[in-house]
């Protein structure tokens, strides 16, 4: 379930039809970095042209290229840092549908779902593989590294989270919160981070690392909340915060979660309005417009 | 199955003590890699550390280090390729022994055995990345971008007949071959391409892509001789040249499909031969190993 609107990336991108444009680039260029080595009539190429055929809401790349061109870079570099983003993005959803059982995906069956287990995997290998080639070809020497090394490392973090989640082993409340973090957190920082880091500017990395982690733990808690009622008439409730809780009733654990979550996604807002050349505009107004989808 | 001997491996590095030193530098700077994000006491980290207890023979590392070696590359450099180079191997082989249902490798059960398959799953992206974060500091402009398009473009191939095969599609013959020479040919050459283009050698590159792809082909039909007795108990043959093949006797097949290989061995052999500076030394002497295994 897409969370995060619309609405913010759509009011940016029609703002000015170079935004369009560059929105238009960050889907095609992504699309064919992932295909650019594949047969047509190849199982792998379907299936991933399949997944990409039905487009998401793009608002993390469209956080990726405001942070970007406030930042000064060339259009290039800009559009290949958002591509490597929503690749990543789209490898995670993959995988996640995948490891959930969820079995559609933007109206129609996930890829797992439609082409089975294994060519699920073997798609997400190929959009994480990809992404590594899209930024390689940004910025140079020091700096080009530390974009390989940074998305590694937020790769690593996401996994890590996602692998305490999947086996279900949260401890307590704050273990679950630093799950959640790590799950959501690092994917969400990098639009803001990579941009960072090709400008030069990777004094303020750590900072917006933070504001990213902040919002995941937000972001997390809205889509349990979310779940609960499907939850509860399943009498399972998975990958919550909500399960640890020590609350007499569902309501009071709605509005404590919705507490919670608040807090972290207005704590990222101030985070990410401190970065230089409000590079995190874009990040801070979906930061308020989760807060509003909290107030239930 | 290793069917690549660890001896030609060892010879190389018992020539040297800096050799083995190197070897060594690849092993930890690899693990180091995978495991650097992670926190000591996640699942993930344990399923890493687990899977890289268990030592394999190192061939195609030893194969990348000599290769780096001859052209002239840095000490630090030549363990960065080889290092990548290994980690994408460890990622194909916990991947593919998910996909595959293989129980065990390397004397103890498989990652996904041990751990689930969403643990061996999350265990190969990371590795996936982390071969690109190795590149990264390798080389500068060109040359670095190069390195990482080269790897994307042999994991797309790999992941594309990893996807052919998985499904048994061959369709006859020919396809058995060419998804028998995508799955293996390209992680193969990597071991020459990478050290080429970060010498410069970008020329020779397209020859060691071909060298490579050959051995794969022989690779695979080796692996298939070795498995044609259990598929025979089991009445199923997958994953084999040999079902598309129209022979009257298991003995006849086992020799046409032994001819086919030391073929394309020898090809392979005579192709690296040809590398500048006699980068594909160790690779040559790897392809008249895998000629002497089919005969029987």
């Amino acid at each position: 379930m897409n969370m995060l609107s619309s609405h913010t990336a759509n009011t940016e991108r029609a703002s000015s039809a170079h935004g369009r444009v560059q929105a238009s680039r960050v889907s095609d260029l992504m699309r064919l970095t992932c295909l650019s080595a594949l047969a047509r009539d190849s199982i792998l190429w379907q299936a991933i042209d399949y997944h990409f055929a039905a487009p998401g809401s793009q608002s993390r790349s469209a956080i990726a290229l405001h942070a970007a061109t406030k930042l000064g870079l060339t259009d290039e570099d800009s559009v290949h840092l958002a591509a490597a983003i929503e690749c990543l993005h789209n490898a995670s959803l993959v995988q996640d549908d995948l490891q959930d059982r969820d079995p559609s995906r933007r109206g129609q069956p996930a890829v797992w779902k439609k082409f089975g287990p294994d060519l699920a995997i073997n798609a997400t290998d190929l959009m994480i593989a990809s992404a590594f080639a899209l930024v390689a070809s940004v910025g140079s020497g020091h700096r080009s590294t530390s974009l390989a090394m940074h998305m590694q490392r937020a790769i690593s973090l996401t996994l890590q989270g996602q692998s305490e989640d999947v086996l279900r082993i949260h401890r307590s409340e704050k273990d679950a919160l630093a799950i959640a973090a790590d799950k959501s957190g690092p994917l969400f920082a990098l639009g803001l981070v990579l941009p960072l880091l090709a400008a030069g500017q990777e004094k303020a990395a750590p900072l917006a690392s933070m504001a990213g982690r902040h919002f995941g733990v937000g972001y997390q808690l809205l889509d349990d909340l979310n779940d609960i009622e499907e939850d509860q008439k399943s009498g399972f409730i998975p990958n919550s915060v909500l399960s640890r809780m020590e609350v007499d009733t569902i309501d009071n654990a709605r509005q404590q979660i919705a507490l919670i979550a608040s807090n972290h996604a207005a704590l990222a807002r101030d985070l990410a309005a401190q970065l230089p050349q409000d590079c995190g505009e874009l990040f801070s107004q979906s930061c308020d417009q989760l807060i509003a989808k909290l107030r239930f």
